[in-house]
């Protein structure tokens, strides 16, 4: 029904890609904001018909995909926001000093301009909010990339009626074409095609970590390396203090357990591993966890891929030596279907297995019991790079580590207290992102504000006319943006 | 007299700027401040001897190390005063909304942190100032970052002078042991077990192409990949408008004819390429540069290994088919010595051999002659991505090509009217760096306070006790620094 994009066609798509970025990029700020709240009504516009069709092809509920609907239209509406105003350029004005001594300063104006066409891969677990009008298209269109996205295998048709929306909101807005193109690939050779032409710019790509990784590997390889954010694989651990635990087992059982079955677990930001010193509030702990998975259903995962993969890892993480059920789901479930699962490990066999800290993606976590500080301690040194690290600790009990913090913010990119990593709030503080192997480039983030950042660069502009420079470095500073003048922040 | 740093310390380096960086990173930014202007006073106290070694390891004048000097410990006083105000780090907060409906929003606050330990390794042409207290280690350090320099080979006892400036400031403002560390290698060994060492967390380098590109490729094989911020190869386009050429073919030409032959030519924003319609105007460029270019005095270049690269670089350009020789200076020069050189070609020959777009490190430029503005046109957008691209040109006539500047943009990091690429202004406002080759990330400037930006990531801290936050994230402003607030950016 879907059938890849010819090969043949990707340079033609590509050149089209480029030749529009080169009118689209200088449109005004106001008229990409138009454009990307365009798109938003017209995702709305699609009504039941999207809704329906996510359903059918991911098995997510109606209310999740409603609700991630609105996340979508959510940040299209965000970013609309963020071209507008405009201050997101980082606008730096440095005066010329004619008589400076023993040289002159010229007049420079440096300010983020658009990379070029950015190549979007659809995510499976999140059919509208990371896939075709995600935020990683969202973020690009507001920084003035165009978008070439490739509709995920697993929901192309959910994928061709956003596309058909935001080729809508194009027209409408009188956007040149080549702005935004869709194309199909369920062998991997269409998305290499895409991602080595010579002008693509920079990618986006949410999925598995061997995904990623070969993304990022063929974006090096090329002769003009291109940048890769490639949001792959994170375990998410979730540190339990001792004293803590010991007076709320239940109340962070609960927190926990809601945490690793929401949504089958099919979230990036899991928790998959949970680490507690050995003792009585950990044993108290467990039980109120257990009986909570127990009861727990399982759920149908988002296509047969997902869920075969989900069973061979469990599989595979529980048939390591060590590793003991501390609970599963009474109900076994179908084939489609991940049944929640709690297993536990000592501390000393977590560090010699390094399986022990992949990805199970699914509603599955491992608990390891560390018999002392120092294997507490050394559990989490040896931890790979998180998009979150969560402690659940109150204040008091926090302040008693203060090296706990320090070591966690080198392997995480986002710190929680006494709350869960599943929940990525859409804002400008959000980090979404993290050290290798949870992105490809733990210096941007993927949602928020500032996900735009990653779709840019900057550019100096050196004793220019005032009337040739850009709207954000003129010297009346006509758009009323932030700039940093002479070093001093401000609008004037 | 400097061997090689031995392969097997390598590891034990880096485990101590590992060490090291769990603590510095966490200093005051007034400490790291008063670190780097200690730096700046030691390196000054060296006085003379500095001076001497320096102008005896590189040929350069003494005019040149003294004001390349100040240029040094300009920057570490400026990363100091970045350091110390703070603001750099991007602070964002979002404050909680316990009552939002569906979901409460949790408090986010997200600022940059340091990236962790660093690899520089200093430049021939900038014995000073890209070297071992160069703007990558003045950047790294400000951050938070703490730094393994490689001594260039060509400078090594101008590097452990500077070297021990470093460590002498290390003692006297009690920084940690490990901060700053220094090694030599000859071989390409030493600088390969750095950059592939799991805890170096960044590269920082300036040199050629292929020394570029092979820590690049190094660093993105690693099994975590790191970002390597390489600036190789770039020809500094210099395009010239036909009527505002030939209203000042002299100025023009003495202007240019200074720039090509400045420091003999060894800058890597020396303009090595001219394009210009072929007409009277510029037989007339060409003939008063090309008297200057004869009169002008050959140099004696950095190092044999620089010296003889230009020649067989020359030699080669020169031998290309339809290459033809403008100009020379007279004199011709000893085996050490650059010869400045101008020669010209047609447009369509230089856009059909590749050899002609690279870099001849040197005081050589090639003047590219297109018969017809289409011709003109090819050759701009046939240019590889570069630090620098410069227009003669008045304001009228810019005006009446927009797609010249347009096209540009996508070509360089920094766009000069009426100027020349050589002098790199250390300001806000400057951009060091442009598309593949001039460096492997354009996202990011070697040069200027937004340098420090490459040594850093950012993180979230998502309902953290206000105790145990960061000082630029914590609810008071105790650091006084500009903050994104709720989306509105202020002090309070």
């Amino acid at each position: 029904m879907y059938p890849d994009t010819p090969l043949d066609q990707i340079n033609g798509i590509m050149q089209q890609a480029h030749l529009a970025f080169l009118s689209y990029k200088n449109l005004e700020g106001k008229k990409r904001a138009a454009f990307l709240r365009c798109i938003a009504d017209e995702i709305e516009a699609l009504g039941e018909e999207l809704v329906q069709t996510a359903m059918r092809e991911t098995n997510l509920p109606e209310a999740r995909i409603i609700a991630e609907r609105g996340r979508t239209t959510g940040h299209c509406r965000m970013f609309a926001e963020v071209a507008e105003e405009g201050s997101w350029v980082e606008a730096r004005i440095d005066t010329a000093m004619p008589d400076r001594m023993p040289a002159p300063r010229p007049d420079l104006r440096k300010m983020l301009v658009p990379i070029g066409p950015v190549v979007v891969f659809g995510a499976a677990n999140f059919p509208l909010a990371y896939s075709t009008a995600g935020g990683d298209t969202a973020s690009a269109l507001a920084a003035g990339c165009t978008v070439v996205v490739k509709a995920h295998p697993a929901h192309p048709q959910t994928s061709t009626l956003v596309a058909g929306a935001i080729q809508k909101a194009m027209q409408k807005t009188g956007m040149p074409p080549g702005v935004f193109q869709h194309v199909y690939g369920s062998s991997v050779a269409v998305g290499q095609a895409l991602v080595k032409h010579p002008l693509a710019k920079a990618v986006g790509f949410t999925g598995s970590l061997a995904g990623g990784r070969a993304l990022f590997d063929l974006a090096s390889q090329r002769a003009e390396p291109i940048p890769v954010f490639a949001e792959m694989s994170s375990i998410n651990p979730v540190i339990l203090l001792p004293e803590t635990l010991k007076r709320n087992p239940a109340a962070i059982a609960q927190r926990l357990a809601a945490s690793i079955t929401l949504g089958v677990g099919q979230f990036c930001t899991n928790p998959g591993l949970v680490i507690a010193l050995e003792d009585e509030g950990l044993r108290a702990f467990i039980d109120h966890l257990a009986r909570i998975i127990e009861e727990s259903l399982p759920g149908t995962m988002l296509h047969t891929g997902i869920a075969q993969n989900y069973h061979t890892r469990l599989k595979r993480a529980l048939e390591q030596q060590g590793v003991q059920v501390e609970a599963a789901a009474r109900q076994e479930g179908t084939a489609m279907q991940g049944r929640p699962l709690v297993a536990s490990v000592p501390a000393e066999v977590f560090l010699q297995n390094a399986a022990l800290a992949e990805e199970v993606f699914g509603p599955f976590s491992l608990i390891v019991r560390c018999g002392s500080w120092e294997w507490f301690n050394r559990v989490i040194s040896h931890l790979h790079g998180q998009l979150t690290a969560t402690v659940q600790g109150d204040e008091d009990e926090l302040k008693k580590h203060p090296a706990l913090v320090n070591m966690l913010v080198e392997k995480a990119g986002r710190l929680i207290v006494n709350g869960v990593p599943t929940g990525v709030e859409v804002c400008a503080a959000m980090m979404h992102g993290g050290p290798y192997p949870a992105t490809t480039d733990s210096r941007f983030t993927a949602v928020g504000r500032d996900a735009i950042k990653r779709f840019a660069r900057p550019v100096a502009f050196q004793n220019f006319p005032d009337s040739l420079l850009p709207d954000a470095l003129k010297e009346s500073n006509p758009l009323l943006i932030w700039r940093m003048r002479n070093n001093q922040w401000g609008k004037e």
